[in-house]
């Protein structure tokens, strides 16, 4: 599945959570993840989220079956190592 | 086409991108935000968007021609109004 993970967690908290999602995904711009994750992997990724996320953090996973069904464009400076699709 | 708009722009300006961005979509969490476009819409916005950003700014547009191709999860808070697909 190709996934995408935007999250907005509390300051303290910033550091573990980009380094967690650093273990599965690519990072594209701030907060903002990207990359391919069977079904398992993301299962373990949110299981590791949901422990270290507290109070108000929030975090949206997008994921798609296949990566040929979304198209991602950057506009302006990009920050990932990833290339541009579209 | 169901979009999704990530965006990393200068603190000068994250007030306007903000602003043009709620006149498409629907904000969903800090500098994300999420709905439906018209391929035309779609072009609009990121004339705009191209107009307002400069030198570092960011924004990555991911597009998916229909939304039910892309599951959406949240994860803690829900800080947008849009419910949860999954």
């Amino acid at each position: 599945m190709y996934v995408i993970v935007v999250y907005d967690v509390d300051q303290k908290r910033t550091g573990k959570m980009l380094k967690l999602c650093r273990r599965y995904l690519h990072w594209i711009q701030n907060s903002v993840l990207e990359g391919e994750l069977t079904p398992m992997q993301l299962k373990q990724f949110k299981a590791e989220a949901h422990k270290l996320m507290q109070d108000n953090d929030s975090l949206i996973v997008f994921a798609s079956r296949d990566e040929k069904w979304l198209e991602k464009e950057v506009l302006g400076a990009e920050r990932g190592s990833t290339d541009t699709f579209l």
